[in-house]
């Protein structure tokens, strides 16, 4: 039976996603026994980033400054917008390295179930940027889920009466993905949008 | 490209056994943008078990107090001492709810090589309570290892040369365990120590 300072520690590690309670048994261990520098460096950054990481005012993208890096950097393409709906989904576009415009973060997608409507994503600031600035288009990137799809078309149809190109990305068959383990909904969207070559 | 601290705070996630960069930038984000409450206990209760949980004075086991709780607690069998080579081990026995005696936790095995010596594995502790005790039997329990057996083979010199009764757990084909998949040093050894039924 652990300590109860102990226990504690291994229920607060269980807050983490995909750790269950022997993962955090082992976390908790190895913190306190083999690495209290690594724990103790963990503590610091992690206090310093709850309190200081907040949102770009300009795309929302997380950083503890007042513009994010992406929003502050001098990038090629200032002419096109990606809107995505996480910070998560951000980072997977920017790993991929394929994208050289700006972004906006949604923080979610509408669900008014949820409460979650235009004020909670944003979208007062994101149209009053599509006004303001010199945008070629605008390229949504919000999940296929019926709430991502929701949300890009409210957006699209609000980006087209401001006069904005609007774009949706490709939806289909995956890279190295093999027909027969891909599925059905999957499928038939890739039939439907075929592209003549 | 996430923001410096943003990075750093990915980069000390990754000190976690089993977390690779992917699975910290997940769980950075859960921290920040879903569950601050959490990650604000983690801080507390991180820094608070750094600073708190040492050894303890009996056996060596992980506590905030002098003595843990299972030697500070009436155990009903104190005539046992079973010796581990970690805190993890210790648990494992503990989880599986199968002994009632008390334990000596070495923190690691002899291993020259390393510089760990009889002193770093706190021998003259467990030796002293060999002789103090009114102990009838030390159950050694350390791995099934080049060095946890020599480590068992020391302790075992030492507590008979005492007057005690020495006993190394059963080793063998595990529970469930099909022998199509044991491997040959488990087959061989289950097979060296049969047991006339």
């Amino acid at each position: 039976m652990p300590s109860p300072l102990f226990n504690q520690l291994i229920h607060s590690l269980c807050c983490l996603p995909g750790v269950g309670k022997k993962s955090a048994q082992r976390m908790a261990l190895y913190l306190i026994e083999r690495d209290k520098v690594s724990a103790k460096r963990l503590v610091r950054v992690l206090a310093e980033s709850i309190e200081k990481i907040d949102r770009c005012v300009r795309c929302r993208n997380l950083t503890e400054d007042l513009l994010c890096s992406l929003c502050g950097s001098e990038r090629s393409n200032k002419g096109l917008l990606c809107v995505v709906e996480t910070p998560a989904d951000l980072l997977a576009i920017e790993q991929a390295n394929c994208f050289f415009g700006t972004y906006f973060v949604l923080h979610g997608h509408l669900s008014p179930i949820d409460g979650i409507g235009p004020e909670e994503l944003g979208f007062d600031e994101l149209f009053k940027q599509l006004h303001e600035h010199d945008l070629k288009e605008v390229i949504l990137a919000t999940n296929l889920t019926l709430e991502g799809e929701t949300t890009a078309q409210f957006i699209a149809d609000k980006s087209r009466s401001l006069g904005k190109k609007v774009s949706r990305i490709a939806y289909g068959v995956p890279m190295g993905g093999e027909l027969e383990y891909v599925d059905g909904g999957t499928l038939s969207l890739a039939l439907d949008r075929r592209k003549i070559i």
